[in-house]
């Protein structure tokens, strides 16, 4: 493809984007920088172009339009301070809330802040007068970059119609030649999924309930995701819509669908093991699925959700109007409490019975598990992730448990499963740091008891300084480190293999001794060197006082080793399973 | 003063500072809230108003007349919407280097934000496209607001003539009723100082030198004020000036000026002690100061500058171009390098002989001296202001010091005299931090050795985690922590009488034993309980390998009793040398 044709398809998918979001009027100032997007405007049958030399008056203008019609309304000039002209009308629509799209045409990132002719500094332009600001990436083909410009435009439209309408601004680098190839259609009917955005923002109307109760009963290969969630009443009613639906559960060990005495019969939890597996990757292709909550922590789950990007349609439903879509493969993006849209959804559906597909879903998750069990049985020396199912099997029934960062939330997500007791799990999952997980916890153990914090050596000396707390204020907490000394999740990425400076670079171990961490803060403290010892540790825990830290030293190449086994273990038989005549 | 007279003097005073700056031109745009400032200034028989409708062309409009007159140009607009009018304006100037005073009028706090008519937020507006942002304060009365109101016009005209010209922006908040009173005059001859700013930023032109020369040489009772600063041949720079005029040096630990082989003739270490007494402060009224360097550490200091105000002339000299004047003590704000400053005016000034003034500043200081050590002498149980002592005697001769904030770089200002040894002083005094101070020391140590580390508890503990930096890699630093058990400068202030939450709130004891925390990062730990063990650990640091922890632990009530004590007698002693006949 060249420059001429894939700044066209960039350009034109941005434009669809922004008319699949209701926008049918654009107010455009003359300008060069901002040509491709102007004669593509201009060339789109189902937009209505104004021109308007002064971006001052045009931004008004487009307020007008806006405030009368009540949609969207987007806004075009050229790069430097014809941007800045549009700043009073951009004011007056965000306090008086009417939803403009400013598209701010811009040098490329070289031509930046070193004197180039009309080249200013456009990020951030209108301070927190916008509701979302974005700098667009330049022009690039393929799938991949049609579906960003284009899922970019419809978010900017959704984003301005939100439940505090107001005005958005992208800024849209450009390189010259910027005359596009207007021979190339548009592809209004591109089979390129991208998110249709439910109407009446956090109060969707009773139709949308209804298209979707109809498209649920037509469907049998459904599923129900649900990542971090942690909201009263969520979980019976996800669970009964899903019974209802014949949906299996996908549940996050932070969706808290694990452990409590409802009925699991839906939930899957060892969907991060088996969808490592090719096999069942491709045996498992939904047609539809629902998702609730941030980002499930398993990556094989984010593959297999990207798998289906082409064939399955993928409702994300959030309750506070985010954008939680990274893998790009979202196509309703439906802003609406989780609860209330089960409910409601679970009102207009008819009861489906037990299916084959459920079936083939529960089949798997129990057949991994009990090879999870049993391999991680014939573990015999101190192992991260014998360490961690033993922990969830030793945990008492009502606990509460703070899950560090990189690997010990990936490990229960392996190693936790579905149980009748009554544990809460949390953890720092809104930028995945390992910073600051143990004041975190100490602040949660204030109101949850007994608490138990799951966490790595690095994570664990980071903050440190965060157990004061716990000494001063006398709160009960118990710290389990699995200490690898150093960053064990390293092990499991590509620059493993850089061998030299490994260690050096991101192996980083400190060789600290925790004891004197836990004397100076005038804990407990307990090494678990056998097996035995760390049950002891766990089963005294409960009952402990105060600050009570737990070490299980393990060794960074057996963790690796012995979870490569088991993986490679449950593909091989979950893959014979699947070409048996066991399943239909 | 009612609130008319108030308002009045207060916009009043702002548009004499712009005056003062050479403003002799505002465009202003029509508008209610900005009516005092518009009203004064079409009052004001140095400036000429042009009035222009629309905020934008007046925007415009100004930056012709700037760049024409090469003058500054004031802008006047209402609050809301006018103000962002400025905006293309402000860019091209910005970009086109062409300085423009920006005052836009805004509601009072209470009306901000809250849907209030034409109230936007102005706060940034322009984000970082003008050189300076400022939201003044609400007009009030009194000669203090007076200074700031003026003052800040005049900072504002100075960054706006800087080494990179362009837009200030200032927010003007005004509240009703708006109208001043006209009778009211001006006061351009007001002998309240407000600084003047050197012409030609960086490269002040000779005849500057020439005539502050001019005024040295007719001045007796001349001072020079080194806070902290560490520039190669500044040192011998000043020292050469201050001998030349006769003028003592009054030196900052951090002014690198008590140590050395150079002369200290006239350098003034105890003034921070001897200022305390109400006498000296009367007796040693300077007519004029030459400042370098950030602020000092000295609060008598402090308060000593504040108090002379009136009466003397306090050149402020700084190489950065910045501002640090809180005082409001400063005459003249020359931006000029440090050293080529003392350099040129030492080649201008005539050489004077040894003063009275010079003597009575020697020896009151020689006396101080005297008196902080035989009392220091006599205290026998551990104490921090006789332990900071006992090291500054005790370090080796080739150092470097990092000293923690609070009271540690207090009790080296106290305790820390001239001597012939090579100690370098470093502390974190930008924003003057208890964070951080541990890792910085270590990174200082990598380059300089031996490096002994002044600390209090709160601040080490705070950075604790930096102590792992040396342990990996293998750092040299020798940390003595002054442990008092919590925050030992809050005795100190007035909160201290608070009773009942004192130790809560502000003392905030940890308990910790530092014996852990060396033992976790491998360090040597001694505890200082005798000065014997002070005097040994302190001996033998100076070879020491790797991280070497020296504990003294001392009675935040029995510092301050030792500290009051010192106070008490040297302000009684110089008192009475003060009265007697052995000075003139």
């Amino acid at each position: 493809m060249n420059w001429q044709e894939t700044l066209t398809e960039y350009a034109a998918g941005f434009i669809e984007g922004l008319v699949h979001s209701g926008v049918k009027e654009v107010v455009i100032s003359p300008g060069s920088r901002s040509t491709p997007l102007a004669m593509l405007f201009v060339e789109h049958e189902d937009i209505q172009v104004y021109m308007n030399i002064d971006e001052r008056s045009a931004a008004f203008f487009a307020m007008g339009l806006s405030k009368a019609s009540d949609h969207p309304v987007a806004l075009l000039c050229t790069s430097g301070t014809a941007a800045a002209n549009y700043f009073p009308a951009v004011i007056e629509a965000s306090l008086s809330r009417i939803p403009l799209i400013v598209l701010t045409a811009d040098r490329p990132h070289e031509l930046r802040d070193i004197g180039a002719p009309q080249a200013i500094d456009q990020l951030h332009l209108y301070g927190r007068y916008v509701r979302w600001f974005t700098d667009l990436a330049l022009p690039e083909s393929g799938k991949e970059m049609l579906k960003y410009a284009k899922s970019s435009a419809i978010r900017a439209a959704s984003v301005a119609k939100g439940v505090l309408p107001g005005p958005v601004h992208v800024n849209f680098p450009l390189r010259e030649p910027l005359v596009p190839n207007l021979q190339q259609p548009f592809h209004p009917d591109s089979n390129l999924s991208y998110p249709h955005i439910s109407e009446g923002y956090l109060n969707i109307p009773l139709e949308t309930y209804k298209e979707i109760a109809d498209k649920c009963s037509t469907i049998e290969k459904g599923l129900i995701v649900c990542g971090n969630i942690d909201k009263p009443g969520f979980q019976e009613g996800v669970l009964a819509l899903a019974n209802s639906l014949g949906f299996p559960v996908l549940a996050d060990p932070l969706s808290q669908l694990r452990s409590g005495t409802f009925d699991k019969d839906m939930v899957i939890d060892c969907y991060d093991t088996f969808l490592k597996s090719e096999g069942a990757n491709e045996k498992l292709k939904p047609e539809l699925v629902i998702q609730f909550g941030g980002q499930p922590v398993s990556k094989p789950l984010s593959l297999f959700l990207k798998g289906i990007r082409e064939s399955a349609e993928l409702l994300i439903i959030d309750g506070s109007g985010g954008w939680r879509d990274p893998n790009r493969a979202g196509t309703h993006m439906i802003h609406c409490d989780e609860t209330v849209f089960c409910q409601q959804l679970n009102q207009l559906v008819e009861k489906k019975d037990g299916s084959t597909w459920k079936r083939l879903w529960t089949d798997l998750n129990r057949r991994t598990k009990n090879i999870i069990k049993s391999y991680i049985q014939s573990v015999s020396d101190m192992e991260e992730g014998k360490a961690v199912s033993l922990i969830c099997d030793l945990l008492p029934p009502d606990c509460t448990v703070y899950i560090g960062n990189s690997m010990p939330i990936r490990d229960m997500d392996t190693f936790f499963h579905t149980n009748e007791n009554n544990i809460r799990l949390m953890a720092n999952r809104g930028a995945n740091g390992i910073d600051g997980v143990v004041s975190s916890a100490i602040g949660a153990a204030v109101h949850c008891r007994p608490l138990f914090l799951l966490i790595g050596d690095l994570s664990f000396f980071h903050d440190m300084n965060g157990l004061l707390a716990a000494k001063l204020q006398k709160i009960n907490i118990n710290i389990i480190i699995l200490n690898n000394d150093g960053g064990g999740i390293f092990s499991h990425l590509p620059q493993a293999k850089e061998g030299e400076n490994f260690e050096l670079i991101f192996g980083t171990p400190t060789g600290l001794n925790f004891e004197h961490a836990a004397m100076l803060y005038n804990g407990q403290y307990t090494k678990a060197v056998e097996w035995e010892d760390l049950t002891v540790s766990i089963r005294e825990a409960a009952s402990n006082e105060g600050l009570n830290i737990i070490e299980v030293p393990t060794d960074r190449a057996r963790n690796l080793q012995v979870h490569r086994g088991l993986w490679e273990q449950v593909s091989r038989e979950i893959n014979k399973y699947l070409q048996s005549d066991e399943i239909c």
